[in-house]
């Protein structure tokens, strides 16, 4: 079993992911791709007069603040928009994609974050109405009902409350729990950098192996998202994931780059 | 089996659709939920700059006119946001909903029309880059695996070509399609009005019975929109639907009503 996780910033490469998914889905790889949506999100959101909103926590994490309107933005773009034009891709490439959502089914649980504090010109602010969660569980025989049917889950980065709420989940989490949830061997998640740099932007520095004992280490070289990304890669492992593998999407055939050692190999 | 389909319009309520639907799943009834989403579709395209446009065909059928752009627009809207809002009212109402459109699994294959003809100011047009289709195919086995799992699917009007290609599909025929393909019951399509009606709009002429012989007759009633759903209904009674009821949307207990007679009852 493989998740693959792609990004959806700016100059990730969707037409190469899809097709090196595809030719290994076609040699017998079980997988699911999870993906993400936020810029999208933010520009979508100026579009229709809601812009974005990005608060800071205190221990540095940064994040969108999710009102209801906004949660609904990002549910059109991200369970709308990108997963049905990655399916839709999957499918021309003759592979039998099915897009969901973690709201769907209840296959993503989350757990909503009543307040979030946030830092602002230096102090901490107490923000209600968050419409953002954390995952607690995923419903592993659902995706494999639909893996043994043949198959492949693309997943949009929803979840749901135990009180019924749908919520704005970060999709590299969502990736490391699924990956977990499943068992799966490996959890690649790509982004526009080749890995985790010790100086990022300086490729030259690229780490192509951490142990998974040096995670916490390694999380003092990770710059903005990439903090998530680290935490997602410990979760991962922590659940039973043989190898974490940050990579990059911008090259040709992505994801089999990526088993075969290149970008940073997390096991 | 039931087959609902509730109409994206104004004045359509989505929360005693739903609860009514609830009550019914939660009594053991086995139902799958197909939504519109077209005049929110409206909105949002003029929002976002890309104002929706309409046809009108020779024999006049009026419907939108799809381009690639107004296609993702619609998936948003209909895939993205009223589906997750559907699934979501549902699982607070405790129903285990599970969002999906045509396009995922190949669940509705469609032929995409290569060219539409437009009547434009009395001559008629061809019309190209359209992304519409008509349903040829539902993929029963797949609905029915969801079904047995506990699931209530709830369906966005999206198919997807053989070539891999998005369509956007009429709800009222995909209800009326997928309502044929399961062999359900009863096909209850609610709109907001109480029926077909002898000289629309007055109420007191609803038509409160039509045997299916006489539904060729009966096209001559409807007006705008209603004359798909007479199609429709023709199609779904021809592929082994029991009854297929038109009903309002608008009262208490839609659903139930309908099923006890309310409306205008075809079979």
């Amino acid at each position: 079993m493989l998740v693959v996780k792609i990004g959806g910033a700016a100059g990730n490469n969707m037409d190469t992911v899809c097709e090196d998914l595809a030719k290994l889905v076609r040699s017998g790889q079980e997988a699911v791709l999870v993906h993400g949506g936020s810029e999208e999100t933010n520009a979508v959101s100026e579009k229709l007069g809601h812009p974005p909103k990005f608060i800071t926590s205190p221990s540095g994490f940064t994040s969108r603040f999710t009102d209801r309107e906004t949660l609904e933005i990002f549910a059109m773009v991200t369970s709308g928009k990108i997963n049905t034009i990655l399916v839709e891709r999957l499918q021309k490439l003759g592979v039998n994609a099915f897009g969901l959502s973690g709201v769907d089914g209840r296959m993503m649980q989350a757990k909503r974050k009543e307040a979030v504090r946030a830092v602002e010109n230096g102090r901490v602010r107490l923000l209600h109405d968050d419409h953002t969660g954390t995952i607690q569980a995923v419903d592993a025989p659902l995706l494999h009902m639909l893996i043994r049917a043949g198959l492949t889950p693309v997943v949009a980065p929803l979840a749901i409350s135990p009180e019924g709420v749908a919520l704005n989940v970060d999709a590299d989490r969502a990736a490391a729990m699924i990956a977990g949830a499943l068992k799966a061997e490996s959890l690649v998640i790509l982004t526009n950098v080749p890995g985790l740099m010790r100086r990022f932007p300086d490729e030259s520095t690229l780490m192509p192996k951490i142990e998974r004992s040096k995670l916490e280490e390694a999380l003092k070289f990770a710059e903005g998202r990439m903090k998530k990304k680290v935490l997602g890669a410990g979760e991962a492992l922590g659940e039973g994931v043989q190898r974490v593998i940050f990579a990059d999407s911008r090259i040709p055939a992505p994801i089999s780059s990526a088993l075969a050692g290149k970008g940073t190999v997390i096991s």
